[in-house]
C-alpha cells in the first residue's frame, strides 16, 4: 500500500512553491498524493487554482471553501477557525498517513492544528525562516506542531533545531520553488504573456527591458497599506519603463492596493503599465528571467531571483530576516529610494547566481523524505 | 485608563491555576480584568465555573459555548475551530490591551490564534514545560504565538529563551497555583467535603489517613484509556484505604474512565471510595494537605504537592518531562507498582517541601508584569 | 441506477419513527439508502444510535458531530447553524437524489436548509401536525422548504395542502412508528428489560402491572422545567406502582429534569422506580404493550398507544393540537390530576384501538413513494 | 423603556426596501432601533452599506461577516449556517424585544432561525408573495417562523392567512420601498449619476431618454446564467439607446453575469452602456423616474415602477407570481422579445400609476405596528 500524502494548498503562491514536490510524489509508486485546495486557492478574483492544477495533471482530492469575506483581521482569524472545521472533516475522510503544510500564510495554521489534533504526523515545508509580521508567528507555531521539517536553507535548518526539534527530523531539501525556476528557465517554447493572459492595460514592447512589480499589503501595518503602495506606483511612473504588475493575494489590506492602482489607471497615470492576475508560476518565472528588475516585497525577489540572478528591489520589512543573495537591494517605502535602487542595479549589471535557496532538486528530495521517514509517536523539546 | 487584561479560561483546572493572578489583577487600579469563560469551563458535567467565579467576587465578561459534543479527536479539533470563531467575536468586542492564555490544553490554541491574528499582544502563563502528548505541541505553539511569557520554573524560562524568544520577554513569576496552595494551607476554618459536595459513595472516616486519586485519559493513547484506569482502580481496591476520587476533565477518552468507574461501583467493588466532581480548588488543596498520598497523573501531584510536601504517585507518561521535587514517585500503568509506591511513601514519611514551582507570590508578580510590560510591535526569532 | 435516498436522523426517537421505512428502502432494488446520523443521535449520554443502527443491519453513510454543548437556547440555535455547515458537506459528497427529513426537532431545519439550498429535492415525513412550542414553527417551516410530504393522518394531509402545497405532492402513508408498534406487538420472544439494559434502580416485579414515564422538558417554558417534572415525580411516588422511567432527549431544559430525578433518588424517595436510557424502540414498544399506563408528554402516548390501545396520561401542552384516539386523558402539570387520570384509566380498562396514525404499512408505502415520485423543478404556493 | 427593535439587513436592496421604516422607528420615542448588517451588505464589491447607513443618520449596532467566499450553492448554504451562529451571538447580546427580517434572500432564513430559536418574537416584512425559485421556499419558511407579518399587498395578506397564520397577526402596511420612491420622486435637487458614482463606461447624454438594466442570476438555473445574460446584452446592443446598467447582488451565478459583461465591454461591443454598482436607492429611483424603461428581472420593475408609472420589461421567471400593475410587459430570455417589448412601451407611452404595492406611508405604519403589537407566547396553525 502506498503511503498517503495529503498536501494542503491555501493559495496560489504555495502551489508554485510546492509544484515540483507534488509531481515527484505523484511519480513515486510508494506514495499516493491527496491534494486539498482551500481558502484563497479557490477564488476567481485571485486565480482559480483548480483548473491550473488539473491542467498540470494532478487530481484534486478536496476543494474546501474556507474564506469568510471581508479581508480584515477579524475575517482572517475566523477563516482560520472555519478552515480547521473543514480540514478536520477532510482529513477524517481521507485518512492520510502524512499531512504536508507549506510556508507561513495565516491559513496554514488551520492545516497544522487539524492534522496534529487528529494525531496525523505533520510535515512542514519551509520552516525556520525569519521574516517578521504575523507570518513569523504562524511559521514557528507550525514548526512546533510539526513532526518533520523540510527546510530550504542551512541556516533555517539550524534555527529549527535550536527551537528544540530533533536534528534527525529536520532535513535540508532546498526550496521546491527553485526547481520550478530551473525548469522554467530552460523552457524555450514560445510564450506571449499578453495574448495568454489578457490582463488590463496596453500591450507593451518588452524587448528593450522591463520591470516586474509584485507588492503585498503588510498585515500588521493595516492602515498604511494605501500610502505604501502609492510610493511604489509613483516610482514606477518616474522610471517610465514597460512594467508588468501582478495583483496581490487576498489579505487584510489588499483592497487598499487594488483601489489605488485603479485610481491611478483611471487618471491614465500609468500608461506603460500592464496588470495581470493569475499568471501560471512557470510563465511568471519565464518573464522574470527576461526582466530587468523585480520591485516589491514578494519572496520571489529573494528566493527564485537569487538562483536566477535577477536584480530585485525589496521594499519594506516583509522579507526582513530572510537570507539574501547578491541580487537584492533593500529600500523603504519611498519612491526616491526605489528609483535609485533600480538605477543602481542597471549600472551594476546582472548579479551572480546563488544556491542559497536550493539547487533545483528539492522536489525529488522532499518526495524521498516523505517515503522514507518513520514518524515517531510523540515529540518533546530536545533541551535536556 | 486602566489597561484591559482579557484572561481566557477554558477549563476548571486553569481557573485554579490562575486564581491568585486574577485576584491580583482585579485589585490593581491600573488594570481592568475581562474574564472570558469558554469550552469545558461552562459545562455542568465537569463543574460549572461561572457560579464559582462569581462567588469568588469576579465578573464574567463573556461566556462562550465552544465545545462540540463527541469527546473524540474530531470534535477536539473542530471545537478549537469554533473556539477561534467565537473568541474572535469576543476580542473584537472587548478590545483588550492584552490577552492572557494559560497552560496547554488543546483549546488554549484557539485563544492564541484569535488574539495574535487580531494583533492583540498575547501573554502565555506556564510555557516552557515538558510533558509530552499533544499538550507538548500545543504549549510550544502557543509560545511561538505569544509576546510575553510568564513562566513557573527557572528551567522553563531557560527553555522558552532557547526556543528563540527575547529574554526580556520571558519572566519567572512562579506558578500561581502555588499561591492557592499557600492560602489554602493556612485556612483553618471548618470544612467537610462530604456535606459540601455530596458526590457519590459512602461517607468515609478520613481521620486515619486517606488517598486522593485524579487520573486523566491520555489523548494520544486513546484506545488504551480503559485498560489504564483499570490498573489504578485495582490498586485502590487492594490498598483498601479511604479514598477520594475526583472526575477527570472533558477530553478524548474521558468517557472510558467514567464508564469503568461506574462498572466497578455497580459491582460494589469500591466500597471505600467516594467520587466527587467540581470541588473548588481551595477545598481540593485543603484535602491534599491532610491526605496520605495522591495517585494519578494530574500536574497537582508534581506542582502543588512539591510545595506542600505531599507524597505523590505519578502514573504513566502524562507528566514526563516536568521537573520534580522529592515528593514524587513515578510508576507505570501497573497495579503492583502503584501499590508499592504508596507503601514506600508511607514508610518514608512526609517529603521535604520545595520552592521549585513558586513561592506563593506568583499572582502578584503576574499582575505587576501585565501592568508594566511594554508590548513590542513585532516579534522575531532571536537567533542571529 | 437506483435512486439515492439520503435519510438524516438527528435523534433516537426519529430513528424509531422511521425504522420500517429505512428497512423498506434498503429492501428495494430501485433505491439506495444513504443514512446520515448527527446531533444527539451520536451521543452516549442519550443513547448511541450508531451501534443500534448497525445491529439492525443498516449502513451508516456519515456521522456528523453537530451538537454544541450547553443545552440552552443559544446552543440549540448555533448547533443548527453548525448542522447546516456539516450537512452541506455531507450532501455535496453523497450527491443524493432525494433527502428525507423526519418530524420537527430543531435540528431538522438544518437538514431542510442544506438540502433545499443545494437544490436537492426534499421529502418531509410527519408534516402537517399541530403541537405548539418551537416544534410547531420548525415543522411548518420544513414543510415550506420541502417538495414532497408524506403525512401520518388525513387531517395532516389536509393541513399541508391548505398551507399551499400541491395536493399531488402530499401523500398519506400513515406514521412509520405504527409499523414498529405492529411488529413489536407480534414479537413473542423472551425479553427482560432489566437484564438487557441495566439502568439504575431496583429490579421490579412487572407482573402485576406497571407504569411507564417519558417526559421531555418544554423548550419555550425553559425556567419552569424543574417545577413541572416535580409534579410528575410526586404523582409517581403517590401511585406507588412499579415504574419504568425513560430519560429525555437533549433539549434546552433536560438538565433540570435529570437533576430533579437524581435529587429524589438520592433521598431514596423513588424506591419503586427504575430508570433507563437508550432502550431500543422495539423493546420500548413491547414494554408499552404490557404496561398499565404511560405518563408524560411523549408523542408515543398519542400515536403508538392509540394503535396499541394503551392508556396514556398526557401532561401539559407539548402534544396540544395532535389528534387523539380514545386512549388519551389530558392533564396539567399537577400531581393530583396525574394520579386521578391514572386511576380513571384503571377503572375504565383497556381503550379501543384506532388506525388514526396508521395501519402498520407506512414504511412500505413511504419507500414506494420515494421510488416513484417525480420531483418538479420548482415549487410555488398553489393559491390562485 | 422603549421597545428594542432589531432589524437585520443582509443586502443592499433590503436596505432600500426598509429604509423608510428604519427612519420611522428611529423617530419614535417608544422604539429603539438596533440595526445589524451582515452577509453581502458588508462587501465592497457589491457596495459597502455601512457607510451609506451612517450617512443616512442611522447607527450600526453590529457588523457580522457571514459570507463564505465561493458564490456557489455550497457556500450559500454554509454562509446561512455561519449566519445563524453569528446572529445568535448578536441577538444574545443585543437582547431585542423584536427581530425584523425582510423579504426572501437565502440569508434571511438565518435571521429567522436565530431569532425564533432564541424565543425572540420575529416580524417578517414582505411575506406572502409568489416569485418561484429558492426565494419562494425561503420566504414561506420565514413566514412559518414569524410571529407578525407586515405585508405589501392585500393579496399577500390573504395568502399568509391562508397558510395558517392568525389574521390579527397579518397586517397590510404596503411596501416601504414605495415610500422611498415617493420621496425620491419629489426630490428636485441637482443630481448627476456620472459625477456621483463614477462607474465604468462613457458619460452618456440622458436627455433624450435612456434605458436602465438590472438583471440577477437565477439560482435554480445555475448553468444557464451565462446564456440568459447574453440575450439581454444583445437586446441592449440592438436598441442602441443610452443605457445605465447596475451590477447584480452576490448570488450563485453572479460571476457568470459579471464575466459576460466584461467580455462584451472588452470587445467595445457596448459603447452606449455605463455600468454602476452601489448606487444609493434614492438616486436609483430618481433615475428610474426619468428613464424610458427598465429591463431585467429586479422586483423594482414590478413594485416601485407600478407606483411611479415607469415602463418595465420583465425577463424570465424570477418575478413570476408577483402581482403586476399596468406598467409591466413580460418576456422570455430572448433578445427579440426584449427589443419588441421596449418598442411597444415606447409606442404606448407612460402607463397609469397604481397603489398595488403601497401608497408611500408604509414605513410609518410598520413602525406603529412594531410599537403596538402584543407578541403572543406561542403560535399554531389556525386550521381547526
Amino acid at each position: 500500500m502506498p503511503r498517503k500524502i495529503c498536501v494542503v494548498i491555501t493559495a496560489r503562491p504555495s502551489y508554485a512553491r510546492i509544484w515540483s514536490a507534488l509531481a515527484a510524489i505523484r511519480d513515486r509508486s510508494d506514495l499516493e498524493l491527496q491534494l486539498v485546495l482551500c481558502a484563497s486557492a479557490l477564488h476567481d478574483r485571485y486565480g482559480k487554482l483548480t483548473d491550473i492544477v488539473r491542467r498540470d495533471g494532478l487530481d484534486v482530492a478536496e476543494q474546501l471553501f474556507t474564506l469568510i469575506e471581508g479581508e480584515n483581521l477579524v475575517t482572517s482569524a475566523k477563516s482560520t477557525g472555519l478552515g480547521i472545521i473543514e480540514l478536520t472533516t477532510a482529513f477524517d475522510r481521507l485518512k492520510p498517513d502524512l499531512v504536508v503544510t507549506i510556508a507561513d500564510r495565516y491559513e496554514t495554521l488551520a492545516t497544522a492544528v487539524a492534522a496534529s489534533y487528529l494525531n496525523i504526523p505533520l510535515v512542514h515545508v519551509q520552516g525556520g525562516e525569519i521574516t517578521g509580521s504575523i507570518d513569523e508567528k504562524v511559521r514557528h507555531a507550525v514548526t512546533k506542531l510539526s513532526d518533520l521539517h523540510l527546510v530550504s536553507t542551512h541556516k533555517a535548518r539550524d534555527r529549527v533545531i535550536r527551537m528544540g526539534e530533533r536534528p534527525e527530523a529536520v532535513v535540508w531539501t532546498g526550496c521546491p520553488s527553485i526547481d520550478l525556476a530551473a525548469i522554467a528557465e530552460r523552457d524555450e517554447s514560445e510564450f506571449d504573456v499578453f495574448s495568454s493572459y489578457g490582463g488590463v492595460g496596453p500591450v507593451l514592447d518588452l524587448s528593450g527591458g522591463f520591470l516586474m512589480v509584485m507588492q503585498h499589503p503588510v498585515t500588521t501595518e493595516y492602515g498604511a497599506a494605501r500610502d505604501q503602495i502609492v510610493e511604489t506606483i509613483e516610482a514606477v511612473r518616474r522610471l517610465a519603463m514597460p512594467t508588468l504588475w501582478f495583483w496581490p493575494n487576498v489579505d487584510a489590506g489588499s483592497d487598499a492596493v487594488s483601489k489605488m492602482i485603479r485610481v491611478y489607471r483611471e487618471r491614465n497615470a500609468l500608461p506603460h503599465v500592464h496588470l495581470f492576475r493569475n499568471v501560471a508560476p512557470e510563465h511568471f518565472i519565464r518573464l522574470l528571467v527576461r526582466s530587468s528588475c523585480i520591485i516589491g516585497n514578494s519572496s520571489v525577489g529573494i528566493r527564485e531571483c537569487s538562483f536566477l540572478g535577477v536584480p530585485a528591489v525589496n521594499i519594506g520589512a516583509r522579507q526582513a530576516g530572510r537570507e539574501r543573495g547578491p541580487n537584492v537591494l533593500d529600500v523603504g517605502y519611498d519612491r526616491d529610494q526605489i528609483v535609485e535602487a533600480v538605477t543602481l542595479h542597471e549600472r551594476r549589471g546582472r548579479p551572480v547566481r546563488s544556491h542559497l535557496y536550493g539547487d533545483g532538486e528539492a522536489g525529488v528530495r522532499i518526495a524521498a523524505e516523505l517515503a522514507s521517514w518513520a514518524p515517531s509517536v510523540e515529540k518533546r523539546l530536545t533541551y535536556d
